[in-house]
């Protein structure tokens, strides 16, 4: 079954979204809230930067015993570099939801994003929280996908169903992020659920495997968040035993897929992105050195900019390639560009150059480098560097 | 004596640098050469892409004789991933100056900028040369300056002069690099020629003491050019004899202030680059570590373009050390922007952003961090990233 971009119901689950009054525009909605008929098996990957928000600590905690029944996140302030304040704010936000909800506060995962090194107001919160529990509903998850963007411009979501066992289940997602995202093992924040039973190391192990595939082979800018979080939560709704064999197998593909699809929304809306582009390595003597070439090109500003220019420019190309510290021969470099061979052996194809340069024009395109060094590959996905991107980033204000 | 932005004679060089038509742009001044009066003193440090342009692999081996007798340096094209072809016409290159200056082609060192995977012209190159040659003259550094600029704004040439034993010893040089440049051990290109004497070997571990504070300390975009090279010649035209103890120092420390003025103003000329930025952490456990986390926030597109913003964004600059992989604890961690502190142990400091603020709108400006985890420290010189670089990087187009 095909990933759509659009919500579903996932049996087992509510969600909310409301303005709280916790970002500093009036109206906007900046309080999500998921919440299970039950507590959930539950599994989540966080940010490996040495700057951890206050919140991540308190979810990795939360997290331990593979339960959750709810998830509050709040955007508008990321409780980040705010100390031991941080974590009795983030503790204390687990407890309104907790006291709402009826359940334990070790059964909530409090998650935050926006500006660094501010705490966020706890009264409104309370209040947002209350006001988000009224309005909990099956169909909810757009506005909890509203509530928890900062500078993307659309709220990000993807549902997918499959045939478990005799069950049909359900598995639908939602993401936000658009800047400081070069995840190396999750996004800023990415929540999944399905209505599939699972077991808590079920789902620990599927977020291992989905990762480098999904989150973990995109970058916007490089930059690392301090809050990245990905929580994935199964209810046992659809009725299903926990998973074995091939559906198990099915299962995690179709997660995978979800996660993937959402991954790619991520750079499609990535801050003043106006392409999408796929950097595929090829023929390299491992994976590592793979991922380490199409990183390094797609993280390049010089080689971003060209993208923006619709500018084929393979000596960018070949820089980036070259500086990212992996040995390769470059008389035997293959690249296409956009569907153009624009150098074969290491030579640059001067006629390929115009039908490459009218083909970046389109709004996704892919960059394929052959290293004809081994048999490993690695994709990553990657946007272009604009002039949006520097006005959004210059003017987003602490 | 201080290190002045302004030429210099150095007797025993002469330089020239003509409009010898291998730039798209008519008229462009694009071919410039030094030619010393007779075999000197070289050494010369070379970019350590995988990805090596032609005349770099060319002057590396014409290098190992720790001899040069001149230095042919075009723009407009990098002859990089231009495969045996590419080394055909760095040699041949070399054999054009050889000749018209009465030297051995060993003795010629080739240097190329611009655009990567195309050849030039080899007639237009030769014509170049005698024109060059004609006018070469003592006073002819600005003329060379200009003709190895490509995206550069103005030409970079500094110039200084100590006591060396008896002698009255002068230095000068000359760098291009405004894009593509987070040089790990030289920029795009730089030349420094000096009348002290001194023998290869001496050159050689002077380069090495000098690049981690000067071309190894700066960073415009965080990529890495397939043609950067540094050479460092000395003609012994002052009169003394090749300097030891005391005397070896000085002139390494000269030799050293000349190359940090020159690679600040690289930084200074850096493609859409609107401040100057040295990026400062004490406190570190070692030089390393400190580096990292230097570079780590140096290279931040996020850093950068609150930068441009004038946005004292304590949130960035706590991401960009975070994901350095360096340990360090977050809460005992000062900042300082811009002559303000905006965060003590962890926190930040509110009151402190506006006057942050204010002073981030003059041209130059410094961040330091001190981790107090250590004793160790590091600088890294950057610049904003502003629209121009967009603009600049967009549109120079393969």
């Amino acid at each position: 079954m095909e990933v759509r971009l659009e919500p579903a119901v996932v049996r087992g689950f509510r969600f909310a979204g409301v303005a709280a009054g916790l970002k500093s525009e009036p109206g906007r909605q900046d309080l999500g809230i998921i919440v299970a008929d039950a507590p959930v098996a539950a599994a989540g990957v966080f940010t490996t930067s040495r700057v951890k928000a206050a919140p991540v600590i308190v979810a990795q905690e939360h997290l331990r015993s593979g339960r959750l029944q709810a998830v509050a996140v709040n955007s508008g302030s990321a409780n980040c570099f705010t100390g031991k304040a941080g974590i009795r704010l983030a503790r204390a936000s687990c407890a309104a939801l907790a006291s709402t909800v009826g359940c334990g506060i070790q059964l909530v995962a409090p998650c935050s994003t926006g500006v660094i090194g501010h705490l966020y107001d706890l009264d409104k919160y309370r209040a947002g929280i209350a006001d988000a529990a009224a309005t909990l509903e099956p169909e909810g998850l757009t506005d909890f996908a509203n509530a928890i963007m900062t500078t993307d411009t659309h709220p990000k979501i993807v549902s997918t169903m499959i045939g478990v066992g005799r069950s049909r289940v359900t598995i639908a997602g939602c993401a936000k992020g658009a800047g400081m995202i070069e995840p190396r093992m999750a996004t800023m924040l990415a929540f999944i659920v399905t209505d599939a039973a699972a077991r808590p190391p079920q789902l620990r192990t599927m977020l291992k495997n989905i990762l480098p595939r999904s989150f973990n082979a995109i970058t916007v800018d490089g930059d690392m968040s301090t809050n990245d979080t990905l929580l994935l939560m199964a209810s046992g709704a659809a009725g299903n035993a926990a998973p074995a064999g091939r559906d198990l197998q099915n299962l995690e593909k179709a997660i995978g897929d979800a996660a993937g699809a959402l991954a790619r929304e991520l750079v499609r809306d990535g801050e003043g992105a106006s392409k999408l582009v796929t950097v595929e390595v090829r023929g390299a003597r491992s994976e590592a050195d793979a991922n380490k070439i199409a990183r390094s090109i797609a993280n390049s500003p010089l080689v971003k900019t060209a993208f923006f220019g619709c500018d084929p420019n393979f000596g960018r190309i070949a820089m980036a390639a070259g500086k990212a510290g992996v040995d390769f021969d470059p008389e035997r470099l293959d690249v296409s560009l956009a569907g153009s061979k624009i150098a074969s052996r290491g030579a640059l194809n001067v006629g390929a150059l115009a039908g490459a340069a009218a083909r970046m024009k389109e709004r996704e395109f892919d960059l394929t480098l052959d290293l004809k060094m081994g048999k490993a590959s690695a994709r990553v996905t990657t946007c272009d560097l604009s002039y949006d991107y520097v006005k959004i980033n210059a003017e987003y204000t602490t």
